[in-house]
């Protein structure tokens, strides 16, 4: 069975935010010059240190303040009522400056070199006169730990560089969670000036598909391997790809990668294209010598004109924002539904009932929805 | 972009049983004999001519009475209030004898001759011994009228065996309708004894998607072209499938039906299955002479004994009730929201702006949310 299913028997939706039983994170400023590293703090210190308002933050981001940016992003993690209300606030304000930057999702089979691809990719765009700012998503990073861009070492490039903005995954646990924090750091890094936000993720669950819903461009990175070339590769994530990259082409290694790349190819031609009207394909590229990695960047350019030519651009923009309040608006409904404790008390028995095939869902459902006081 | 996304920019959910917006139907029995010819019947006329109640269908279904079957199914299919509470009430006194029948879903490109295989392999099974519904779920049928399952004489066979029930889609418009239904008279079937019940779908929209996630084995019929072997089939489909079978495999076709055969076997060995612990694999088949189409059973046998013996059989059966049951409690969910004046009012502005980003998502959920009276 695919992995999404892995969640228990029936459990409260992941809402994530705002529910109680979430500790409320310590929210605070300071990873400017090394964003990289957050520092947890303890609870109950809410932008004491220089009491921020909403304003300063704005004014601070518009005025392309680090600090501030930082300041903001932590907010908009932070799991506490007040904060989230605040980061609403603060976000309304700027969206005028958002929805400007090119958006690419990048994923890729452990090993792969994702971390070493990003940072030679990024330093190039950076010395192209580029501001990149890159987030990881990783809803597990909570439990393996510094799973994602915990190897610094990795962006050593890109983090010396003065464009370039580097942010962990936020600690949300849930994907849920994780998926509002990083649209909205995502629409806080545009607001502040970034023309170009890099989405990373690990492949955890289901979180291709939900960096897939958020950028414009998804780029899968993987390696030539010996045989099982897709090993490792979950379910349905080429079909979400507008291009894959045979990282590793260098060396002994590039007539296999070469081998790989046309085998991608040819498995491309069975699938369906993901984004209407562009033909993804398979490239080789070396993130060590830094051969190839121009050439994603022409494909990615050519993806975004034809994209926007077609209208289809614009339209996936349009779709992923609705979408998002869509997902959003169900998951706020499910949350009050279950902040009732009649249902919740009727609800493991019914559920039960449901799984053994006892009794028709729909029945199950019109039980608690009666069960709901409004 | 996919073929999912497109609903207008926002429209209030798919919920449709019980929206106002829906007609009501008239139901009337009298589907026996010629089970799948639907005959439309003024408004109003709901079960009057006989005055059926629940215990009538029930004892009916129970003892195997064709005629009340297809009086239940009609009582299902109906969008009345009055007529949804009563197949509540049958269902929850018809569960205890569900669950039983291997669940079979066929899908395929038009032209691949779904309709003559589903013949021929239903057939071959009532001679088994096997009691055999074939239920199609066509969410669009209300516009391509008569689409699936019209063509009557590509079913001749099976429609002649008293050991078979064929059953077109019902015309309820959406897909959350049609899946509702469908599932419910899958129960239906299985209470009343049919031991193998195959859900038959053209594949519109996301209806392979909705086919899967209600049985235990997903095939899907094509047949060999020229080239690109995969063209019309959309997006997804192939992963979802336990095996293909490339149909017309006859007369001067033998050849490349087994070269399309590799080919497709090539394609799985670049995917996930979907059934954990099953390795999806092409076969080839001719309705026509029958020839393969006993190994498909065979193929389908084996499934059930592998997938039984892991516990992933019964397993995929407790998901699906409980996923079932989380749509419909998101649906349900819904409907009470959009109920509300209120909401309605203010839902356009907003959410053309979140489409426009104007407005953050979370901004314009809170504000509906806010909005809502309990």
């Amino acid at each position: 069975m695919p992995e999404e299913r892995k969640r228990p028997e029936w459990s409260p939706p992941d809402g994530g935010e705002g529910f109680t039983s979430h500790v409320m994170k310590g929210v605070e400023g300071g990873h400017e010059g090394m964003p990289g590293s957050v520092s947890p703090v303890s609870r109950k210190a809410p932008l004491k240190r220089q009491q921020l308002s909403v304003s300063d933050l704005e004014k601070g981001i518009r005025q392309g303040n680090r600090t501030m940016l930082a300041r903001a992003i932590t907010l908009v993690e932070s799991n506490s009522t007040r904060h989230q209300a605040e980061s609403q606030e603060l976000l309304d304000r700027l969206m005028d400056r958002t929805g400007k930057a090119l958006r690419i999702g990048i994923t890729g089979v452990p090993g792969a070199g994702k971390s070493t691809t990003i940072d030679t990719f990024g330093s190039m765009l950076c010395e192209e006169g580029h501001q990149v700012a890159v987030l990881a998503v990783d809803p597990s990073s909570s439990v393996t730990k510094g799973s994602i861009l915990g190897d610094k070492t990795r962006m050593e490039k890109l983090l010396r560089s003065p464009k370039a903005y580097v942010r962990p995954s936020p600690t949300g646990g849930c994907l849920g969670g994780v998926a509002r924090k990083t649209r909205e750091t995502l629409l806080l890094c545009e607001a502040f000036g970034f023309d170009i936000i890099i989405l990373e993720t690990v492949g955890v669950g289901q979180s291709e598909v939900t960096v897939r819903s958020m950028v414009d461009f998804f780029l899968l990175i993987l390696i030539s391997g010996a045989g099982d070339e897709l090993q490792g590769i979950k379910k349905g994530v080429i079909e979400l790809a507008d291009a894959i990259v045979v990282n590793k082409a260098d060396g002994d290694n590039q007539r296999r990668a070469r081998m790989a790349k046309a085998e991608y190819n040819r498995v491309f031609s069975f699938l369906q294209p993901f984004t209407e009207g562009w033909k993804p394909k398979a490239y080789t590229a070396s993130a060590l010598t830094g051969e190839g990695i121009p050439g994603i960047w022409e494909v990615i350019q050519n993806f975004r004109e034809t994209t926007r030519a077609s209208g289809v651009f614009e339209r996936r923009r349009r779709e992923q924002n609705l979408d998002w309040m869509r997902g959003m608006l169900d998951e706020a409904l499910r949350r009050r539904f279950f902040a009732d404790p009649d249902v919740v008390r009727k609800l493991e028995s019914l559920s039960s009932a449901v799984a053994r095939g006892e009794m028709p869902p729909v029945k199950a459902v019109e039980t608690l929805m009666a069960e709901w006081v409004r």
